[in-house]
């Protein structure tokens, strides 16, 4: 997918609403847990009511791997579900990959060969040629961690040389590594404080905000600081959308708080006119 | 595994090798090929053949991630046969993985309670709560990238904030997260220039050195620089090893070459009189 494709179809569904498949066996309602795939099914059901008011699908590729080969089955048939039967839908293996050259290429082909992800996100400490393998794939795109949503983001993120913090030298350097079709910025929700100035680091490229909701971001101040001519952003919801349940109608309830935010977020579209 | 009972196994094995298991399917020996498993095939025969010149071994996790299925059962096959037949060794899955915590929890579910890892290599990008998790298992360890060996750890690793470079910040905030037991640190052998610097910022900790061999780094230099009083040392070869030969006796001449490098660690270990 390109940055206009993506584009287009936020305009169309008038949401740039990530929704984060961070599935927890533990919290998924008890009545599918008799189900041969537990995970794939409370997947399968939250897809089902939230694809309508979502461009973007993010499973959290630890949650599967810590179920091992159930988990990764569950990963497989989760993406190729969405693949097939959502084909304008973006979706994001949220890995945190990134080693020397010969092997992040191995992990490029794990998420983009064998699985039809569209982006992979990709931790910067080891440079670029841990960087540049998940950018060689025509229409995919990796997701470089910039300034996380996490506590821990402060210990090495901001570590500050002649004024560029470690975060912006990720964000201007790894600019010379690919383009806006096929690099964008994981940037935390909780940092809106400084969404503006990264905003003007990189005022094209698409940012993936975690950090909204259960994490404490406000996505108002998101989309002030944030949103670009071509909105810019992927804004995602995990456990505020697909665990907001937990009896039969979990899947209702998650689809009810999917569109409550793509309503705000249609109002933001709106009010930048870009709807 | 402690940091005594690592040493202690250094001294009975007169090595401080890692075998890295980076088991590429392209490049394991035509006759293998029609093996049901070719990849646990391959590495069992190198485990065979290596086992008794080793102290480590590292399966590289995307070599087996970008098989699927197959991989990931290669990977549990793997590891269950060194810890059922050589339970003296230590097991490291390289795998960068570092997420905010309660997804690192389950990358460290998924290697230490499901399959039989000791460590588990971490990118310290995301800070203190993206390694704690890891941290918390009773003799498992975290291994840190501090400085690696490929060209791109120029990029970031040595941005200076007032004379304290950011590979630098890692070694010395980290050290209050976890102690000598359960925190060890990625050095890559391509740095001997800094190795003698690192040693003063962490005289005690294990150092995981890959870059030895195809990588170009020198095990002479490593040892002299930084080898401590406890040898402090792992000290990784891959390709140089397990692909060494290409024919039937693949394993036989994978054997003589970690046999050499043996040798040649017995004699730095002499010399320190550490045996």
């Amino acid at each position: 997918m390109t940055h206009s494709e993506l584009f287009e179809r936020i305009v169309r569904k008038r949401s740039f609403l990530c929704v984060g498949l961070d599935t927890e066996i533990e919290k998924i309602p008890a009545f599918l847990r008799d189900e041969n795939n537990p995970i794939f099914e409370f997947n399968k059901r939250i897809i089902d009511a939230t694809h309508e008011f979502t461009v973007a699908y993010k499973p959290n590729v630890a949650f599967y791997e810590s179920e091992g080969m159930a988990g990764w089955t569950a990963l497989e048939k989760t993406v190729n579900y969405i693949a097939e039967n959502h084909p304008d839908i973006f979706i994001i293996a949220d890995a945190k990959r990134g080693d020397i050259g010969n092997t992040s290429k191995m992990y490029a082909k794990a998420f983009f060969e064998n699985m039809p992800f569209d982006a992979v996100t990709v931790a910067p400490y080891m440079g670029e040629d841990s960087v540049t393998p998940f950018l060689s794939y025509k229409n995919k795109w990796a997701v470089l961690l910039a300034l996380t949503s996490n506590k821990g983001a402060d210990d090495f993120q901001y570590h500050d040389e002649s004024g560029i913090k470690l975060f912006e030298k990720v964000l201007t350097v790894s600019q010379k590594w690919g383009d806006i079709n096929n690099l964008m910025y994981v940037v935390g929700a909780t940092r809106t404080d400084t969404l503006k100035d990264i905003r003007k680091l990189a005022p094209d490229h698409f940012l993936l905000v975690p950090g909204v909701g259960a994490q404490g971001g406000s996505l108002e101040e998101v989309a002030k600081y944030g949103m670009n001519s071509k909105c810019g952003l992927l804004v995602n919801s995990s456990r505020g959308i697909i665990f907001a349940g937990s009896g039969t109608d979990f899947d209702v309830i998650a689809g009810q708080k999917a569109k409550e935010i793509q309503l705000e977020m249609e109002k933001y579209l709106s009010e930048r006119k870009l709807i």
